[in-house]
């Protein structure tokens, strides 16, 4: 559903949905006992759930696509991926908590080593420690430039942000990071005219990184990607009409969570702690976007036991979440990461809603092939968030 | 599909289409007996056509969008209701079989209460009765305004239609029903300079009804809402190269098909005249949509037994359907209307289709959750039309 039409049919009501997204939900089997992570974890608070749910899976962006946090984020809550484009500048400046103004111009950063010649001999000048990295950020806030404010902070070990603070900067550049080796770096050239100071100021931190850093034997120059302007988008809470509150340990989805106008608590400390503070703030809020993110980290680090142990810790939080009692319980994913494969993947996530007036399905296991028999059967992520509104009794009939 | 495409493969064929829409349709599980209306109800011979046919459930609008009757039928017509918008004024002269002209702007009418100051005191006027509104409309039809005619008809309890009829007016007004109490009622203000001689009558209406019915205790000035024109869209006769006749006994239904081209019979009588009217004109039409009223009725009301009665007595009028021997037979509904909901809903749609060519299915009950493991699967309601016409071997074939 498109967020105009949603706003259209938005409507207040006295009912609270609990929005679950667990990262990287979905697996794959394992190529000797033939069972994905769901299917062999144990997981007997899930699987009593999904009896009285509806279940399905979610397809995140598209057929094969796979996404990384932002889109599969925007997705379940409702926001077109593929319209809604976050850049990487943004991105990683939200990994940080750094709190981006929308008027800023933000890039990820790259140290590099440039040979004599002053071509690129290492993209990620040997992947520097995060330590080490960070003196070199220190060392690049000198740069001044005339007009704007220039922020830089460390990221992790050859990684920095860079944002531009002031009026009348554009993102339209191109990205000076040629993603090879043996050339020069691009210039941050202009794609539209209006970016052209711009990239007149981008170019000159680049030289002045070089004149301050050009001694270091492997980190010697900067590359710099993904310019971008932090987006104004229809904000979630003025869409729906919901109070929205974001409770993750991570800076990155409290920052996904910001982006569409959530109010997002405090991060870090444990799940059970952000668990803890949705309970102390139920009163506050509608819409409660609650981030797992283990299950992802394992799956990324190609951990199967690892994956199959995160999924068992959130399904002991589940009894705890439903003493909340919310109207509506959503379990989510924002994409798949099978340990097998070690990485984020395209395959369709295991979904479940559950509300007084789901049709509740024949499923009594909440797993990849299970949920494939749900009655939700197999559709777009971006279907989830006028699902869960429906339940809460809080769209209006389309039409007369 | 869209129209256009439909249109570019449509082709006549010697085949007959029947199109049964059961109002309401879908359901939801008992509490108690964790049965679906569908699932309660004898229906031997609904299951006994499923056996031949294929299954699936239809997505009236789309995920979590409740639609009202008139988007409901659109889309099974092949229209996008998101695209094909009828106005409430519109839907409201449908629903008491009023002739409408494509030039005339019609406009739901609301008897309201207005206190000593001129603020809305009851947006219904304490809901008058049907016998009291319609004298009062009798009253209303001494206005004589400039350049057109005031057509007011009784529509039920505090409802009327309103309809000025001639040349050059446009639809373009902004509703005068502030739609809460304590605030005078709004001006019928130009959304459009076009708009601006429309609203001037529309507020002179307004003026004269209450200088006609302002001593009245309640029903003392009127509320305007949904100002629309008759949409003039493709037909669906000419589309498909089909002729195509409505039988339903509520005159909404013929409005709506007559909306979309169809030549509808006269209304009223019971579902068994209009089965014997259909018979009676077998050879004059080739799609035939026969609708059946009475299972939403009793969702709305909220009685579940008196759904599960509706649902029998369709199910009793499928032998009589099928000795008609049309070539291709639908079982539709537009929407589903759980009783435990006691209104329309978002959940997909129970369907099937038999033809001599359909892929049939291992399903042999007609119901949610047979039909969710039906070889159609969940899929939108636009595509039943494409599909029907597929099976009576009137689609073209696309591209060599």
């Amino acid at each position: 559903m498109e967020i105009e039409l949603l706003r259209s049919l938005a409507t207040p009501a006295n009912t609270k949905i609990l929005f679950c997204v667990v990262d990287g939900l979905g697996g794959l089997r394992h190529p000797e006992t033939k069972r994905t992570e769901l299917e062999t974890a144990s997981v007997p608070n899930l699987n009593r759930l999904a009896e009285d749910a509806s279940c399905g899976l979610t397809v995140p962006v598209g057929a094969g696509i796979t996404p990384g946090s932002g889109p599969g984020h925007l997705a379940l809550f409702g926001y077109d991926p593929l319209k809604y484009e976050v850049g990487r500048g943004v991105l990683e400046a939200l990994g940080i908590d750094f709190d981006l103004k929308s008027t800023d111009v933000a890039a990820r950063g790259n140290f590099c080593t440039l040979d004599s010649k002053g071509l690129i001999s290492d993209r990620r000048a040997g992947r520097v420690s995060t330590e080490f990295m960070t003196g070199l950020v220190e060392r690049l806030r000198q740069i001044r430039l005339p007009g704007v404010e220039v922020l830089v902070e460390p990221v992790r070990e050859h990684r920095f942000v860079l944002v531009f603070r002031g009026e009348g900067l554009d993102d339209r550049l191109r990205q000076t990071d040629p993603e090879r080796e043996g050339v020069p770096p691009l210039s941050a050239k202009a794609l539209a005219p209006e970016a052209e100071p711009t990239a007149g100021l981008a170019n000159r931190f680049i030289d002045e990184a070089r004149r301050i850093i050009g001694d270091e034997p492997q980190a010697n120059a900067v590359l710099l990607r993904g310019f971008a302007r932090y987006p104004t988008w229809p904000a979630l809470p003025e869409v729906t009409q919901m109070r929205c509150g974001a409770f993750a340990v991570y800076p990155m989805y409290r920052g996904l969570a910001k982006l569409v106008g959530m109010a997002a608590a405090p991060g870090g400390g444990t799940q059970m702690s952000q668990l803890e503070a949705m309970r102390a703030r139920w009163a506050e809020f509608d819409f409660f976007f609650y981030h797992f993110k283990k299950a992802d980290a394992a799956g990324e680090d190609g951990d199967y036991h690892a994956k199959v142990e995160a999924l068992e810790e959130f399904d002991k939080l589940i009894p705890l979440l439903r003493e909340l009692e919310p109207d509506v319980i959503v379990v989510a994913g924002d994409h798949s990461t099978p340990a097998i494969l070690g990485a984020h993947s395209w395959h369709p996530v295991p979904f479940m809603i559950k509300s007084k007036w789901v049709r509740a399905d024949a499923v009594h296991e909440f797993n990849e092939p299970a949920c494939r028999r749900g009655s939700l059967g197999t559709f777009p992520a971006v279907d989830v968030m006028p699902l869960a509104l429906a339940n809460a009794g809080r769209l209006l009939k389309y039409g007369a």
